[in-house]
């Protein structure tokens, strides 16, 4: 817990700036400690008052007895940084300030923020906020917090911690979850971290040892390769972070100008990351909702894609199936063995394969022996790995039947299982406080059992996946390199020592040469000016393709030196490039950028209008392995392309994926010298025949 | 009405197969019945008892009292024929058939069908069903119905009819609208449809005054024309028609083998549909609640994108506009007048801007008249159509205020108001209920709140688009074709006739050609046979391209009539087509498939692989207006390709427009004799150059 113990669990509160007028913030912290009955010190701080709501109240914080772990700043902006280096003074460790008036009010307000750093760090003090409702330890019902999270609703004590930036929103989500029934453990609303951040925060939350899985809602973070590291940790601790990210429609990080870095979105980048460290993304309440129960029931049990479904219901089965086909779900083929079972237990209206339709009415007290072990022998088939049963309109004696049989089952087979049921409580003949006390999720609608069996699918997918852990490792080529643009030729020698497949090419003087010189290339030839100082080649006549032979080549280089020369007079020229033309190839695109949040990140699409006009690209932190490669060729809408569409033969996605894992090696070693890389395009030949990039173009800082 | 006022107010209602074993069918019909307090009379039928469930029971239908309106028939299937008749001969106009055993139980049941629909029609009965749970009309306590429809939870009475074509998952989504408060009036379970059809029963809820909206779950219909119509009927009554289409990974209607057809699944043309007249999908619960209660609650407001948000949660908004940026809803910028009245009664700290932020905590009792005036203030702000208010974690006091001035304000101005709340209701200081009475949608996240803004506004717009009806229309051109391909000189002279551009084509005989005779042709041009028997032209080398002079023309005639006399003797030659080469234009595919849910669909994307290989490819029923060919043309993925991508100038989407609705007008006059039809490529040239059809083929039937 690395000193958090005492954030998430105080040992006294003191209230700084408490009042006795109710509405004011401190005056709410004091309230809700008091009337949810925290176990711990509660000292008000206010040279004004002998006593508040009945507590002695303390002239200064160096008043407080000891030990205080934590100081509620309920202060005008002004008072806070000396505030702070006072707390720090007597020992407290962890402020919580409430109030706004920093860096979000303009030049003053930064001062004072930085005035409240500095003494936070001089003093050994850890500043929750400041501008935020505070943290809660529902388990302990300590409450350095007001607004929303210091009244009613109050969250019951479980296994969830939340980090929420967003005060009104976050706490939105998190009061959603737990009308739901989820419940919390630590609740902090994050502010505007001028020194906690929420990475570090979640890292608490990941040692926390009651901690089972960490909720998030998030605008951003400042250190996108800490979130990483930490998401890494968590999921090696089996504890699923679970974030709502928004603002995405916000600039966010702006990119340089390039091509490649033109496509860059930064959310985009924000999914990437969380597709790579297995942190699941929601977008909507009851998605959050479906994905904290349905990760909470089945954290320990393995979940694949292959699931079987069984219902009275062929309607819900046919939208199960809809969904299903979205989500990447397939319904399972089952054994002989379970189909012979089958036949002997259901009635001869049911339809025996999956969907295993057991007919409407099926489950009377007279059939749950047969009901029992239709299921069992679903659950016990190697092909299924998750079970959604569709009870439908089930009430009464059969929803309770049904729910008794399942809640025996989920405990014998190590296999998710969902129900989807549309009655309310009071019509299931008390079915549902069976499944409750089961733990087998109840859902709404046939969808939400898809998406609840995908996401469990997924993060078992993603705890499994062998990867190299990409939250942080040292850089082993700094800034060895002079800022600017290197040369096509410069940029292809630097490709070629990360294994990256680029043109054979020959470098010619920048003076003319003899038709003679050149016998020994093999024609056709592209021809090209290399100059640092020139980026954009052709729009200067620096670029000459389908040269056929040696005469017309010399021709060309004297042509371009004068056309080259006329347009950029002080560009120093380094020579000419002739390059084989190759034509078997699909055209793509693959870049680098050093997003200022994440870092290096891969981007790739295809050439053409592909990536540029229709931003089909996708996105991944480097460096990565071939499993990501080949995901992210996969995942563009083009992909069909490199399958060989239109009678082309299939292009080498093979050695396409390699060379995406050697360009994500290349970013990650030479990020500290490295802007962005820009290959363009990328010629994905015929398999077998591997890639080549055909121009490429690095730029350092 | 139209006669259906008996079926969905019956004055009394027969049960035949009525029994005193509590689980039959018949017997959870008349428990309903009386359990409900059914005021009209209720007939138990059975030869062997003499009183069911208290009732007298009679020996056969003929002994039931007149009027009876409807006899349920819970009886063996093949009983039911027979029964039919008499029905029908007693003076019943409509029976609902419980029991399956017809046409999904092989040969002998689809014979059973037939006699019972050939009884139906001979003695005047309507049925509904079979294999289905029947109807209830939540009004008058007439429960027609067994199973999950004849039992708790009861639905409430309001004005929401439904058609379900699975009685499972439709009852289930009836179930969770009413449990979420929704009131419903007919609910009719439509089982095999073998005579009364759903859109033969929606028609009868659009002529049903107390029937406000139309929910149905559908898997789909045997006549798309007719749902076409009814929806349209239905549309211009203001009555929307929610759907859920399930289903939709069937193979569906099995198009025929040419290109355009092998891009059509079923599903995309249902959507098209739906969307071309003003039905509102949706594809989960929660979705549908939605849909429905925020339709019912605004039916008669103007609605359109521009919206504003207001709230005390930073959080929430910029959760909200991420959806809004999806959706299409925008967020509208204030009037300088509103913006002043805004900044004399918010806060300081409030973002008078919209989103209006007035800050947390602000709706004290004090400060209601200033919410009040700020409400007011943004409502009659002309540039805002509708107002979401982001009260996300608002409880007590301030709840009950913002509710107030909520409901007060939402009587004033002729716009849809919406709420956001995270709250229970116990929280909410009689918030919530005050909401409620002023029926004000209440819904749980930002998003949903955009997409009930997003919906309103869809459908205001499909009222007020004016539009052929397409549900019905007699065909112009009848069969008067030959059945197979036409050639592609044929087909293009067919195009020519509905103002479809072609290239001006010059047919040349089937026989060598002297230079001399081609003099006046202008050049380059393409040469192709001409021939029904021949299809794909190119593989036997019916196509030379970029032919450049009179003589190449001439040699190329003879080299070609050698190769196709060579490949296909028996083809019977129509000449040879000279074709200008056209360079400047974007190709496209405009397909026409005469589909058989729904007649002819226009089908069109881009060529290349975007149509092929990506699926990009949009459909519309046939005929339709130029509104309607620019939305298909802007819905493509690669529709930036048109706007002119990559330094390309934009091409004649103009002209692409007319086009398509030429194609249409002809895929509707001809559909009785066209199968199909394949223009492709049409190429789009630059603006102001319109668009050409260089190949095109008709297949009649």
């Amino acid at each position: 817990m690395s000193g958090f113990e005492h954030l998430f669990n105080p040992r006294a509160i003191a209230v700084i700036g408490a009042s006795p007028e109710a509405n004011r913030p401190g005056a709410q912290t004091i309230r809700a400690l008091q009337e949810r009955g925290y176990a711990g010190g509660v000292y008000p701080v206010n040279p004004k008052y002998d006593q508040i709501a009945g507590l002695r109240c303390y002239a200064a914080i160096k008043d407080v007895p000891s030990p205080c772990d934590i100081a509620v700043i309920a202060l005008p902006a002004a008072l806070v940084p000396d505030m702070v280096a006072e707390c720090g003074r007597h020992g407290l460790r962890f402020v919580v300030v409430f109030g706004g008036g920093f860096r979000e009010s303009g030049p003053e307000g930064q001062a004072r923020e930085a005035a409240m750093v500095k003494a936070a760090r001089e003093h050994g003090v850890r500043i929750i906020g400041p501008n935020c409702l505070g943290l809660v330890n529902v388990h302990s019902r300590a409450y350095a917090a007001f607004g929303s999270l210091a009244r009613a609703p109050y969250l019951q004590p479980g296994s969830v911690s939340a980090v929420i930036q967003s005060g009104g929103f976050g706490n939105s989500l998190v009061i959603r979850c737990a009308t739901a029934g989820i419940g919390f453990r630590q609740v902090v609303a994050s502010g505007s971290e001028s020194d906690l951040s929420a990475p570090e925060l979640i890292e608490a939350m990941v040692d926390d040892p009651g901690t089972r899985l960490i909720l998030m809602y998030m605008e951003g973070v400042s250190d996108g390769r800490r979130l990483v590291a930490v998401a890494e940790r968590a999921l090696a601790a089996g504890k699923p972070i679970v974030v709502w990210k928004a603002g995405n429609s916000e600039q966010g990080v702006k990119a340089a100008a390039s091509h490649t870095a033109n496509m860059t979105g930064s959310y985009d980048i924000y999914r990437a990351a969380f597709r790579q460290c297995g942190i699941v993304q929601v977008h909507e309440m009851e998605e959050a909702i479906d994905c904290v129960q349905c990760l909470l029931a089945y954290l320990d049990r393995p979940a694949g894609d292959d699931v079987a479904i069984m219902g009275g219901s062929g309607g819900s089965a046919v939208v199960f199936s809809d969904a299903a086909d979205e989500f990447g779900i397939r319904l399972s083929t089952l054994a002989p063995a379970t189909l012979a079972l089958l036949q002997k237990v259901l009635p001869n209206t049911a339809s025996l394969e999956n969907p295993v339709d057991y007919a409407a009415g099926f489950i009377t007290d007279a059939n749950t022996p047969r009901f029992r072990t239709a299921v069992n022998a679903v659950l016990a088939d190697a092909a299924v790995h998750q079970l959604g049963v569709l009870f439908a309109t089930t009430t009464g004696e059969q929803a309770r039947n049904g729910a008794t049989v399942l809640a025996e089952a989920v405990k014998k087979h190590n296999k998710p299982v969902f129900t989807f049921l549309s009655v309310p409580r009071e019509t299931m003949g008390g079915g549902m406080e069976i499944l409750e006390q089961a733990a087998i999720p109840i859902l709404p609608s046939p969808g939400r059992v898809v998406k609840a069996m995908h996401v469990l699918a997924e993060y078992q997918r993603a705890r499994k996946k062998t990867r190299t852990p990409i939250g942080d490792r040292p850089a082993s080529i700094g800034k060895r390199y002079a800022p600017g643009t290197a040369s096509e030729h410069e940029s292809k020698e630097i490709l070629k020592t990360f294994g990256i497949p680029v043109t054979s090419d020959r470098l010619l003087p920048a003076a003319s040469v003899s038709a003679a010189q050149l016998a020994d290339i093999v024609f056709p030839v592209a021809l090209k000016i290399v100059s640092r100082d020139i980026p954009h080649k052709s729009e200067i006549g620096g670029v000459r393709l389908n040269i056929r032979d040696a005469a017309e080549l010399s021709a060309a280089a004297d042509e371009m030196l004068k056309s080259v020369r006329a347009a950029a007079p002080t560009a120093k020229l380094d020579g000419l490039l002739a390059s084989p033309m190759i034509v078997d190839g699909v055209e793509t695109i693959v870049g680098v950028v050093n997003d200022s949040v994440f870092g290096p990140v891969v981007a790739f699409g295809l050439g053409g209008i592909f990536a540029e006009t229709l931003k089909d690209v996708t996105y991944r932190l480097a460096p990565f392995e071939l499993e990501t490669a080949q995901e992210m060729i996969a995942e563009l809408r083009a992909a069909p392309i490199l399958a060989g569409a239109r009678g082309r033969p299939p292009a080498d996605v093979a050695g396409l994926a390699q060379t995406l894992v050697a360009v994500s090696r290349l970013a990650w070693e030479m990020r500290e010298a490295l802007e962005e890389m820009d290959i363009n395009p990328l010629l994905v030949r015929p398999a077998g025949l591997g890639v080549v990039a055909v121009d490429a173009l690095l730029r350092f800082r």
